[in-house]
């Protein structure tokens, strides 16, 4: 099974810092969520990993031998970017026959299937279609590729909700039928997370969360309650986040909790969703 | 206060009806929903309305005169737009300009203030922005041009939670300090239905729904229970989409329920909210 390594990653444009040496590994038939507030770099990292842009530091490895103008790796990894890479004239159809011709074996017989439940027509102009629309023909071609790493770069940008539901079914169905690697990155987070099996959360250049999503979440927490009894509870704690109303104050933290320590009446702790987590994680207002 | 007056508007490309004899009004100092499968034509109706596209058939009014190329009326609309109409080395700061070159009296200050919450640089080059902060300065330029009628096309386009959030609250801030009409066409409905008082649903070329949502959502159920129960319950409304799980079968339903109608014991009836009234409307699948 083949992996892809990350190693000491930095990303310098002039004087900003947009990646600091990132070190992460990417494994064979996983389910990975890429997150990070707007302009965090998700989409830079995504353009290094796929050789469309370089490093300033660093390497993207797999099975030890460098991705860099290494076409025998590069004909492993499929990024689907939101940058539209495709000559004006192109036609849905196109897209099909172009990823055919880089990757081989594409499966037609899918993308027929596909085009039919998303409702998008083979023979439309690329440049005809709305954003939308646009978007499905793109993660048509994504999972209908033969790679072994696709990575999604918002896979549902300006998706209709009945449309985003009929992606992540497919997405699942053809995991399910041949196992491969997808890295999706959203900002749909409570959308995804019912997918997604590791997280990284990407904040201030670096990795703030490189974790499994059932194990980051069995540590996440919501304490509410009177505000001087959630003070004293979790005056050890480290409170990521916290809202009050009136003297009901609820405050976020990701950590294992003191199973011992007693908790005040009045004080009610809950576990948190992922979207959750994540705003608490990377300092977001949600209210 | 003026209004605007859509007069048996209809969009043809070729042979594809894209819209189909719409009448519609938009009133002064309201906010509205255009919602849309994919591909509706929500683009093109905005499109046409600010002058960018032409009609097949039928017209435009604002105040009893056409827009077309009517450069008083259209100083009185901003389109926000999915697609990019600035010259390369524009600046965000170069937006703002432009903006107040055309329309007059920009608010600057609320520019200014709004820059720093979103966290982008006035300074940065709109073509160096990703997906999410290029959205963040289209939006903080209509959020602060002077017109009358402001139209969103997919505001939170690649936006993160936080910064959907606050787009939210600032756009309810700026609409009670200086009332105006926004129209917003999204796909995230659920997150938009406390901003928005009325709705337009576009579906197989024409509006299936315009109405105040609080008059939708009193006549939108969800009706579940034992199938047969509910098949016998609703065999006079017009059931428009449903789900069954082993012998439970729930139905959607917008319209008025007879109140003198018997309810039968198991059988449960609930209110649904916004997206979910639209996902049935449209007959979309949710599940």
């Amino acid at each position: 099974m083949a992996t892809l390594k990350i190693n000491q990653l930095t990303k310098r444009f002039g004087r900003h810092t947009i990646l600091d040496n990132l070190d992460f590994t990417i494994e064979a038939n996983k389910i990975y969520g890429l997150l990070g507030r707007n302009g965090a770099g998700k989409s830079t990292l995504l353009n290094i990993i796929n050789n469309r842009n370089f490093p300033t530091d660093g390497e993207v490895l797999l099975d030890d031998a460098s991705i860099n103008n290494n076409s025998a790796a590069l004909q492993q990894l499929y990024l689907m970017s939101e940058t539209n890479m495709y000559p004006k004239r192109t036609r849905v159809s196109d897209m099909f026959r172009l990823a055919d011709d880089g990757y081989g074996q594409f499966n037609f017989a899918l993308a027929h299937r596909l085009t039919k439940a998303f409702d998008v027509q083979e023979k439309a102009h690329l440049s005809n279609l709305s954003t939308g629309l646009t978007t499905i023909a793109k993660l048509i071609t994504a999972l209908c590729v033969n790679a072994d790493f696709i990575f999604l770069d918002e896979p549902t940008l300006g998706l209709d909700a009945g449309h985003r539901e009929l992606f992540y079914r497919e997405l699942l169905k053809t995991y399910e039928e041949r196992p491969r690697t997808f890295v999706l990155s959203t900002h749909l987070i409570s959308e995804v997370q019912p997918l997604v099996e590791h997280v990284w959360i990407l904040d201030d250049h670096q990795f703030i969360c490189n974790e499994n999503v059932d194990d980051l979440l069995a540590n996440a927490y919501a304490i509410s309650g009177p505000a001087e009894l959630v003070d004293e509870y979790t005056t050890e704690l480290k409170v990521l986040d916290h809202q009050t109303i009136g003297n009901i104050k609820t405050v976020y933290v990701v950590q294992p909790l003191d199973e011992t320590k007693v908790i005040p009446d009045r004080v009610k702790i809950e576990h948190i969703d992922l979207q959750k987590a994540f705003m608490a994680l990377t300092n977001g207002e949600e209210n």
